[in-house]
């Protein structure tokens, strides 16, 4: 590998659909002179309700596909793929560097709250597998950390109701089902690339003392910490380039991904691929 | 084809999930005889957000794999494959016969209210297509058709959470996106297999006089008279044998599908297979 030649490569980021593209956006704000690629396999999403094969599945042909285009690094913007997939993700990608959503998720946590108690809002697949429990607890042998999965929130999300009483009355109904000493946590996680876009919601139901971390920004810090430890940081001087992939659906993909995003995109700024 | 044979072969039934229950459960009651082989695309669901040509193509690998199990009718239980992809299966299917549940659906709401303003609720996909408002205004020129789109409900079916106040504030919500005259119609469409289970919610919000009608019921006379057409009712005086099939998630098949078929299914009921 030719690291001079490599440097110019753009980092592939990976998503189950647009809930990625908040790590996108903290990426760009981290190393706004990177490239950065995107792909959305929104022909595959939710993965979150979906049986641990397929997600591996799902995940790895997606990064294949990114891997064929040439990447210096990927990003697993997927809660529920980091959960999943990681391992098999960087057996398949070797010596390719892959990062994840949750350890960064977690070092944030554990970096605010300390010994604290940790609520994660997640999809079922990611709590089902523990993925923020075990990585909270190798970090901190006194966190307690309790795991909810809200798929709700995820389609509230896609819906793009973000304002409104619906989403604060929907995450009463999942917290209800937890143990009272459980509902008001040091630390709210985001485990969930949607929920960024629904901290005002979750904010108005948790109280005000409590912490809300997400992944996104720690995440890019990792990027940009493993790229500087390779010598890979790519040196031009210009803003880097966009490259916006998805499996299924510009038209969906530019309305909800705009929100996430934070910025309009329009149906042909998206390159529908076919996995 | 042998008639003598043919007759013993089951009814295959195809949906993207577990909705088409809904509909299984009718065609038993109509036809308790019958042998049922379900299959529930799980590992590509939901359909009603994706793009006509991943639709029929998920659509029409599905149906492929009943046609191999030997069937001698297909019910496309799903209003979003029926609406995006009733002719390409017709055409890969033939000279199998195929029944989707827009055209009886229509047809029952056209019955229950003659020259009636009819409001559909469905998927994005199927109000994409208009597929309820061609397949009423064929039936009854002088009808009136509102298509509206209603994710967040399928998410609130597939979650389980048929009662309480967030349906209902889900709906109206998405009916104040309507013109005021069109918001209290004669008739409400259940244009999707999900949402018969929310039709206590669907009631609270809309006028005591409107009546509600779903394509279950309609679809399995329909069955009915087609096999009978053909002289291919199964003749047996045993109830019929039922099968159910899905690509994934073999749990959460039983939990969520339980509800809508009206009994306890367990994850052994369910067979899973690998499209």
């Amino acid at each position: 590998m030719n690291i001079a030649r490599t440097k110019n490569l753009p980092i592939g980021i990976f998503d189950s659909g647009v809930g990625g593209l908040t790590v996108l956006k903290a990426l760009r704000e981290a190393l706004p002179n990177e490239d950065l690629i995107y792909l959305g396999d929104t022909a595959r999403l939710p993965y979150g309700t979906k049986s641990p094969a397929s997600i591996a599945r799902y995940a790895c042909r997606a990064a294949g596909h990114l891997q064929e285009q040439g990447i210096k690094l990927l990003v697993v913007a997927c809660n529920t793929a980091s959960a999943v997939a990681l391992d098999a993700l960087r057996e398949q990608m070797h010596p390719l560097p892959v990062i994840g959503v949750v350890e960064p998720g977690a070092m944030a946590a554990v970096k605010a709250r300390p010994r604290g108690s940790h609520l994660v809002l997640a999809t079922e697949a990611t709590v089902r597998l523990g993925a923020y429990r075990h990585a909270i607890e190798a970090l901190d042998e006194e966190a307690s950390v309790t795991e909810l999965a809200c798929e709700l929130l995820v389609s509230l999300a896609e819906e793009g109701w973000l304002d409104g009483d619906i989403g604060v009355d929907i995450l009463r109904r999942y917290l209800d089902g937890l143990d009272d000493d459980r509902r008001q946590p040091d630390c709210v996680i985001l485990g969930c690339t949607h929920f960024p876009l629904l901290r005002d919601t979750i904010a108005a139901v948790i109280d005000d003392a409590t912490v809300i971390v997400d992944s996104a920004s720690t995440t890019a810090v990792v990027a940009a910490a493993a790229l500087s430890d390779l010598g890979l940081l790519n040196t031009q001087t210009e803003p880097g380039a966009l490259t916006l992939l998805a499996t299924d659906g510009a038209t969906r993909f530019a309305r909800v991904g705009g929100q996430f995003l934070g910025e309009d995109l329009s149906p042909d700024d998206i390159r529908i691929v076919d996995l």
